[in-house]
């Protein structure tokens, strides 16, 4: 397996693009993304677990039903949730590709991110459709990359080639991330894309069982969204011999879909909203992988910690106080806490308690913009990862008026 | 039953003091503070569920198990948390000060609130207790009240003069709280006195049974603090029939206590760090009580929406978003949402979808300092309210770098 440039027009017969048809203001940022593949995919997807669900996650739960889809459109600047026409525009969406794609309606995803409660107008995505789709090409994925992007700085794609019964297979993704993060069963707007031959159901398989380990390990701040979705879709083109079982084949399918989903849940973390570090939690020594996973997860989410990660600050009985409350059950006096970066490694805290440690060295590792927290329950063979970032000036600017 | 001034000394026979010890080396902030009653209480005390727990806790916890004390000595600056020697710290500060007062030292509670994992010295309490002593007075609690802040703002004190059986009864209380508050079972630190006659059992089932709906309500950060304690002393003085069963005089007592503790709720919320607005969040409406709790709390904890309150930004989607990922069964379609200050009232969701509201107006009412975000979920009789207040940059600030 080996990475490669692009994301979601990596794999064989996936065509994109990205447009300003005019749902923001902002007339220098591309606002409707479509993605299209040249045959029907098996498709997967997942869905947040928030009550209040998008509209649009309803419409494409029941276009996928009988795990079959062609195309992807997205908007950012309106999360068409909680509108009381939501479903309808949501609909009108799908059936206005339709005509001009030539796709059927019932073989659309589509999404939308951004203000939730405001009704969304049909009038530029109606007007925007016959561009989107004349400009769709093989190069068009960064685009749609962008017009994903709500409050994100850095745009997230990712494509990796593999090999299946002796065929290359391609899978690349971007997503969308920053703020309201928090996933709950399924996490923000992601959309997969693999020339791989799989069936809907196995595809399905490895993408629940994927997030479980890799987009649920993620928080920026607690807020698990309205909208949150991650879609597969899977063409075939690579004609391997179709993946209907588990196996070697399902196995090697399952490794590429991680390194592509490990790759954005990190970008997802470090554009989180005003962060300025990547954290990562690595927990080992746990005795079950809930009690690594709970644990891994309250550290990341701990505003406290954050902010110490922000100001460098080594702090680390935040750390000590985030695992104690986290509900795992844990033997607080086997806990040890380490603090890592490209800067080096330094222990803080051994059995539980404080132990010497430079001041100094520990300013010099937490500067950097990539930091491990690491502990070792020293209770049993289980490890887990969460992914974060540090709370800053800038997420409380962000949000403060994120609507005007 | 009237609210009177003081705080810990409000009630008869109970003094105080609060000195500059030297744990702290800003020389004007008292970091040490004594509560002392004439005659032993019956004494009830909660502690923080967090499986980290501040040695002072387990001496505290061991001291009271046979329901009776007469002082209580706390420090700040330092919280004597995960740290080899803390237990052995919490026991020296007690015989010291039980050498000095004449009071056993298994009749002292003892608490500590400041940074975790840094050795606590005894040499400045050690120095200290003399004059910490010999400066007990009636008029002390004042003093009290400021050697238990940290990164407080405001003195926290309230007291109150009831009635029980025909004699008159004072309780009153003092609190630290400011950042690492997301009480569980129990919270920070707040010490509550009374002159009532009641036996120790009854006193810990009104404290037990109080804090469910007043201090476990409160989240300034999420993060539930390692050294959370509330303490009831009631030593009697009022000459009462003793409280010894539930009834009128029971009810009576929990009345009072329970206007002490939400006061004390609201003063914890209105001082969170950083905070520039008291938020309150009233669910009415609800299907249970623990729905509407469960509720009230997820809204008083979303980063998002307390930002958005910061920026006084009427940003209603995120109140549903929080709903919704409570966890909580609700009717989405038939929650409403209001906004309320000094300056009136708006409705911004009816049914679960927004209405057409006076942008201007909003603004107006979310600029004040105290803020009611009141939900109707429209679905049973059940009713409970939250206190938080808003995410600021200041939050960011004070915890970016507490520790230096």
């Amino acid at each position: 397996m080996k990475i490669i440039s692009g994301g979601v027009c990596a794999a064989n017969g996936f065509k994109a693009n990205g447009i300003h048809c005019g749902i923001r203001k902002n007339r220098t940022k591309r606002d409707l993304a479509l993605i299209y593949s040249e045959k029907l995919c098996s498709t997967a997807a997942v869905y947040t677990t928030n009550l209040v669900k998008g509209a649009p996650l309803k419409v494409t739960k029941n276009h996928i039903e009988n795990g079959y889809a062609q195309a992807v459109i997205c908007n950012s600047g309106n999360a068409n949730t909680c509108n009381a026409n939501g479903i309808e525009i949501a609909e009108l969406t799908c059936s206005l590709l339709s005509q001009k794609l030539g796709v059927k309606s019932h073989d659309i995803v589509v999404a939308s991110t951004g203000v939730i409660g405001q009704p969304l107008d049909i009038t530029p995505i109606k007007e925007g459709i016959p561009s989107l789709v004349d400009g769709l090409s093989y190069d068009g994925g960064e685009y749609a990359a962008e017009a994903i992007m709500t409050t994100d700085v850095l745009k997230k794609e990712i494509a990796v080639e593999f090999t299946v019964g002796g065929k290359t297979c391609k899978i690349g993704g971007i997503a969308k991330g920053s703020g309201m993060i928090h996933p709950n069963m399924a996490t923000m707007l992601v959309f997969i894309t693999t020339d791989c031959n799989i069936s809907p159901k196995m595809l399905q398989k490895a993408l629940s069982s994927d997030i479980q380990n890799t987009f649920n390990m993620i928080s920026i701040d607690g807020d698990t969204s309205t909208n949150d979705m991650v879609t597969v879709l899977a063409n075939g083109m690579a004609e391997n011999k179709i993946i209907d079982s588990d196996g070697e084949d399902f196995n090697a399918f399952m490794k590429a879909l991680n390194t592509v989903t490990v790759d954005l849940c990190r970008k997802i973390a470090s554009d989180g909203e005003g962060a300025t570090k990547l954290l990562e939690c690595v927990v080992f020594g746990a005795k079950s992988k809930e009690v690594a996973k709970t644990v891994a997860k309250s550290v990341i989410c701990s505003s406290l910690t954050k902010a110490a990660m922000f100001g460098a600050d080594a702090n680390w009985g935040r750390v000590l106080c985030a695992i104690g409350y986290s509900g795992a059950e844990v033997d607080v006096q086997k806990i040890d806490v380490y603090f890592k970066s490209s800067k080096g490694e330094i222990q803080v805290c051994k059995n539980g308690s404080g132990v010497d440690f430079s001041e100094e060295k520990a300013k010099e590792i937490l500067l950097e913009s990539e930091i491990d927290i690491i502990i070792n329950l020293n209770d049993g063979e289980f490890t887990s990862t969460a992914w974060g970032c540090d709370l800053t000036y800038d997420y409380v600017k962000i949000n403060g008026d994120y609507r005007t």
